[in-house]
């Protein structure tokens, strides 16, 4: 702990005066009053990411799934269910921005007409429709002055291909990509950052550190006096 | 804490020298590498009553789906992730047991043929076929010599119907009942207790202090020397 106080401290700071909008954890679909789609994210990744970009001197917001981590102290934070309710809490809290960075595993899918009650077992196969719910990403990318975006890629198979699509598809900066199972769940992963110039891989390390790097990425990336008025 | 521990040390070793075993949390039924069907239940009612049986002096075995709770010191834990893992894991660790509590909110379905690799989005819907997984208490139930069992009902209406239809069904002889708005992810919850003498509300407490109220039920309803050889 006090190890970890230090290393705190001596991050520079090099994010002061900066407005960070961070979505994190998974997201959680309903199907009925207790059943959902969810996904194996634990948030761990993207609460690291608001403890480091606290560190380095940013104001940061914290828009969560529903995860039991505790937030890191000094995160204004806003607690979530369903994809859609992240995107609108991503939406009403954009305003001044400097940098949106997209961590959530948010659900692609959501279930048309979900139960207000518990549906009763039967013997029979049920089949449950999905419609795809909205792109918080493509939204933010899409107003007239978007922040800095950063988006992640969680892939099974091709990872570079995969989110170099990912990338270009949503015109992003930059992307961090990681393989669901090197990351999913534990206290460590290793990342691939994507951006114009090449591929950047991060190896294996725990995600705090991590984080600490993306965001040092992050703060070279920015143009010179970008915060917002 | 240490009125925790005093209040523990004060628990009548009803259940001495009885094996308990215990499901709790929720089960996840992968839909591809990263998503999957789960529900709200924290695991906290059948961890406290893991807990409450292990201060009245029973062996503890708990079967529990993925939650981050730290099991109560003492008890066997067997980490599963679906519905068939817990199944097996439940018949597994079956013998010799005196009392067999399913508190587990177990997906009643399973989703036919999930996918090894992460399903890419696309705009189309996306339908899911889901198939009724195991009923694990009925197996417990169908033995030749079943154990005590206790049943537990989650609803979100019609609490007492559902719960009484449900014990006369699979021919239990205790259920404990309770609404998923009042006990679902919380640290309290009120109980009905249903048996063939009628119910037996256990009126808003904590999970701890109902568990142990409902383990005094299931101490009283044993047969004498009923423990297994």
């Amino acid at each position: 702990i006090l190890l970890d106080q230090l290393e705190a401290s001596q991050q520079l700071k090099l994010l002061t005066g900066k407005r960070v909008l961070i979505t994190a954890g998974p997201t959680f679909e309903a199907i009925d009053a207790a059943r959902g789609i969810t996904n194996l994210s634990s948030g761990k990744m993207g609460y690291a990411i608001a403890k480091a970009a606290l560190e380095m001197g940013a104001d940061v917001t914290l828009v969560s799934g529903q995860t039991p981590l505790l937030p890191p102290y000094g995160a204004e934070v806003i607690k979530v269910t369903s994809a859609q309710q992240m995107l609108n809490a991503v939406m009403a809290n954009l305003t001044q921005k400097d940098i949106f960075i997209a961590v959530a595993a948010v659900a692609d899918y959501y279930v048309l007409n979900p139960s207000e009650q518990k549906i009763k077992k039967d013997a029979h196969i049920l089949t449950l429709e999905l419609a795809p719910n909205p792109d918080i990403l493509a939204n933010v990318m899409n107003l007239p002055e978007p922040p800095f975006c950063v988006g992640f890629a969680a892939e099974s198979e091709n990872l570079l291909e995969y989110a170099e699509h990912k990338r270009r598809k949503k015109n992003l900066p930059l992307l961090a990509a990681n393989l669901i199972q090197d990351g999913f769940g534990g206290d460590e992963n290793e990342l691939v950052l994507l951006d114009d110039k090449g591929t950047h891989p991060l190896p294996r390390a725990s995600k705090l550190t991590l984080a600490r790097q993306l965001l040092r990425h992050v703060a070279n990336m920015l143009p010179k006096s970008s915060t917002k008025e």
